[in-house]
């Protein structure tokens, strides 16, 4: 079991399944949104294993996996190359009209910059794993009409919760924060 | 002189610098902000002239240029490598710190994608050459407390109006449209 961080208490996910149910539907909470996180969670798993932080993201278009991506922060010294844009460039050069039936998975909540890059490219989907460690820009997707559900995937949380508390200055320098003080 | 597009009607300059001069004060408009735009321009100078997008972006911290880049779209296939995109991962991992002395110059209106880049990095200050043939996040900037000057550069102008004229579809595409129909 992860270890939890210091101040950051787990909420219970019962209450939490039940609002995001009653608020997107079943059909939102089905298998298939869930089943559409192993891959971008495998990612995630491949980017930690090879010393990166352990984000991961895949991208869909008409129910179909087209690519997978995870950070390069370590891996590539990118600091444009988190999961999502990682997954967006692995997939390559795509017309309009294919976003336009995408559906973009991340195992956390994306920052700014995953967030425009969805606006960028009208993404009409995003699927996200946990927003407990941290929030990014899920308002804003929203107020432009991009269909947001976030799963509160206990792996996705514990695997971010144990990273952020053993590279607490690698975390931050990932969303562009200040090293924590010790 | 490069061929205007049909429907886009070009201002005249000298009102729009004036109302900009009266916005931020002399010194957002003066020679040094200028001067901060060649190496963008240089840079969006060499992406076209390997065939790509001819856009640019240069990376200054405390006055000192640290990094260009350009979009590669065409020459790498990258559909994340926008210009400031690019320069940002040119100027490789930066603590907060640097960033928040940093100013960041693009010849074009950044993009959802690349304001988000701003955004999560916490730049301050952004320059842009024009915003006439793509406006994006500025408002979303000013919002955030970014700073941000457009210079309404005739340069940058004409040099995105010519290739928006020349290649339509690759500038859709780009900007996550769909192709126009002829």
């Amino acid at each position: 079991m992860a270890s939890i961080l210091p101040g950051l208490r787990r909420r219970p996910f019962g209450p939490i399944l039940a609002s995001v149910m009653c608020e997107k539907g079943i059909e939102a909470m089905s298998d298939d949104t869930r089943t559409r996180l192993v891959p971008a969670i495998q990612a995630a798993r491949a980017g930690a294993a090879s010393g990166g932080i352990p984000i991961g993201s895949a991208l869909f278009i008409d129910g179909a996996l087209v690519a997978t991506g995870h950070n390069r922060r370590v891996q590539d010294g990118s600091v444009i190359h988190h999961a999502e844009m990682n997954c967006l460039e692995n997939a390559g050069r795509l017309p309009a009209a294919d976003y336009a039936r995408a559906t973009l998975v991340t195992t956390l909540s994306p920052c700014d910059m995953c967030t425009g890059a969805v606006l960028l490219y009208g993404i009409p989907r995003v699927v996200i794993g946990e927003n407990r460690t941290f929030l990014g820009g899920e308002d804003l997707l929203r107020s432009r009409g991009v269909d947001v559900t976030v799963l509160d995937d206990p792996e996705c949380v514990e695997m971010m919760t144990a990273f952020i508390a053993t590279h607490p200055a690698l975390w931050a320098e990932d969303i562009g924060e200040n090293e924590p003080t010790p």
